[in-house]
């Protein structure tokens, strides 16, 4: 249904053999990326039952009066969490089987080679865990008012934009920061040509996953919520099944317009410009270092005449990480950077939404998005 | 116009020197605990122009067609947020300064000869941080839709439980966790008998402050988002001022029927029962390593017919705490536990709150909080 380019390596532009021990150096740091990746999504049932035991060894210091009282309704949950983390590794093992192909089989088989299983960085264990909410915003019917919120202003301009359907396949979109890929797939079906951009591993290997080897409605189940422990309602709450895709996918009618591109955004971009009718950006500008060369690049790669949607808030990436370099604008900076890009702002609103919560949480993160539409002149 | 008692000292039952000794101990163990935060308060300015420079740095590695887009506004806001930052290390200059009494002359004294200037652990930062904010929630005009989510169910409820104005004084309510001393301040406004309870010395200055030394209607400025990079609509609205107190309360018209205990609420009320006709919880038990402690020991400080008032969230604070004990119960067996303690379960109901945002942000925390109250037997 879709076709995904490994496309990491950078392009940097080196010459002879220097260039060539570049390359290698640049593979091999990929390889070790992706076995910490894979040692990750292979990890969290171990994890799991980590957090589980943290659990049960809080329980064991109550006295045997308050032991009595939670003791059945205890350990039924305790015994439900470790089914439901079971089930979610076994998900997990199925992404990165079939995930792991898109990256090529050399690099597949030198990835599995080097595996060790270890106890995973948080950094990594996160990424795990955020991708079971990740699945549930974009590919379940749980997640439909969180993409609604969002997604829906942005087909609704499109649909209009491009109003005549049967030209649909020669406009040209772009989706970088494309997720598990919902956005993306969705403006596909609409009929336009649709290249996605992912820049993470695990998103990568999970929307292939998702776009490509679920085909039946509600075919899979996870438990996204199993290691909630505060802010719940009950026990079943924190245990409850979520099912995975909400819509069914034809093997056969797969759409050919419809190609998704993994590497940095800025660096798959780089020798492009004037290659887009529209680009599409859905919480998706904060992932920038400094998102003025986000904005410089999305003008070079639109045509002449070409539009620019976007919708997220301002939430940095790289706001806490010290070591990195981070320029957090506000958006009245953002938006007088894009109109002195060249670009005329057609329309700015703001939008409320939440982004990958668990609705029967006590807590929600709720946030106001900024919404813009932004035009390229036709003559330049 | 409140009295604050020091109360920290563990209640431990231990004999002659062996107590001598213990109690010692558990001092010096508080007076280095309240040396780190003192130093902590004194180094929120170092910490604060630090995060500037972290920010000017990013700055520098900039391209210089890049510098230049942004050079005004930049440096602008960036002196301003440098006279943020100083103008509220001064206000928790003020805090501290007059905080530290409510412990002691003595305390006081050998709390300070101990201080040295120096890098605080995050823990404590985050702490004077997180003040600065619940500022803003108990003691603004800003803060008053968050407090009236939650307050005012209580109010109203006591308001109608005990009708008779002139009765109130004789009805004896306790707040445990009572932060900044708000909701107390309230409650004693509406003519009950309150004890306040808080543990955290940070609170405990800051609400002495706010209570004892903060007279006249926003008296006082602080910038409490000056810090805070993501999410924001305009540089403006980062260093907009918050001003303090909302209300003013007369020099010598102080009720006698409020009081403030410090010291963490499973000791103070060891030794005590059925001492109270009512106790206010608000988004209080969730501090709890342990909710059943709390839920047993509210049941015996009440007075028989007594009534517990509960509202808040479960985010519990020692999930996160690797080293310590934590119980993470939902709320169905939360209320399960009241009523099987012997409470009589009156109302139950779901309300909406946010807590301590920064209302301008694009990012929100929402709280579907818990709302209960509970009777105790008047045959016990």
């Amino acid at each position: 249904m879709s076709t995904c380019e490994a496309n990491c390596v950078s392009n940097n532009h080196c010459e002879g053999n220097e260039a060539e021990t570049f390359k290698e150096d640049v593979a091999d740091a990929e390889i070790r990326e992706a076995e910490k990746i894979l040692n990750a999504f292979l990890c969290y049932g171990l994890y799991g039952r980590e957090m589980a035991c943290r659990t049960m060894l809080s329980f064991k210091k109550l006295s045997s009066s308050h032991k009595d009282i939670i003791l059945q309704s205890h350990n039924d949950h305790m015994r439900n969490v470790l089914k439901c983390v079971n089930h979610n590794q076994e998900i997990l093992k199925k992404i990165i089987s079939y995930g792991l192909s898109v990256f090529g089989e050399e690099f597949a088989t030198k990835t599995r080679r080097i595996r060790q299983k270890r106890r995973p960085e948080p950094h990594y264990m996160s990424k795990i865990l955020s991708t079971l909410r990740q699945i549930v915003r974009e590919w379940t019917v749980e997640g439909k008012p969180e993409r609604d919120a969002t997604y829906k202003p942005i087909l609704d301009f499109v649909r209009e934009r491009y109003s005549c359907a049967s030209e649909r396949s020669s406009v040209k979109l772009m989706v970088p920061g494309s997720g598990l890929g919902r956005l993306a797939f969705e403006l596909a079906k609409e009929g336009f040509t649709v290249e996605g951009n992912e820049y993470s591993m695990v998103m990568l290997m999970t929307s292939s996953f998702l776009l490509n080897a679920c085909f039946e409605v509600e075919q899979h189940v996870i438990y996204p919520y199993a290691l909630d422990k505060s802010n719940s309602w009950s026990y079943e709450d924190q245990t409850r099944p979520v099912r995975f895709p909400d819509l069914g996918k034809s093997r056969t009618e797969a759409p050919p317009n419809f190609s998704m591109i993994a590497g940095d955004f800025l660096e798959i971009t780089q020798s492009r410009s004037s290659q887009f009718d529209c680009v599409v950006t859905a919480w998706f500008i904060d992932t920038a270092k400094n998102v003025i060369d986000y904005i410089e690049t999305i003008y070079r790669i639109l045509k002449p005449g070409g539009t620019w949607i976007n919708v997220g808030p301002l939430t940095y990436h790289y706001e806490d990480m010290i070591e990195e370099m981070s320029i957090e604008l506000p958006y009245e900076e953002v938006i007088r950077i894009v109109r002195l890009t060249g670009f005329v702002v057609e329309k700015e609103e703001r939008i409320t939404s939440y982004y990958t919560i668990n609705r029967l949480s006590m807590l929600q993160n709720q946030y106001t998005c900024a919404f813009f539409v932004a035009n390229k002149s036709m003559h330049c």
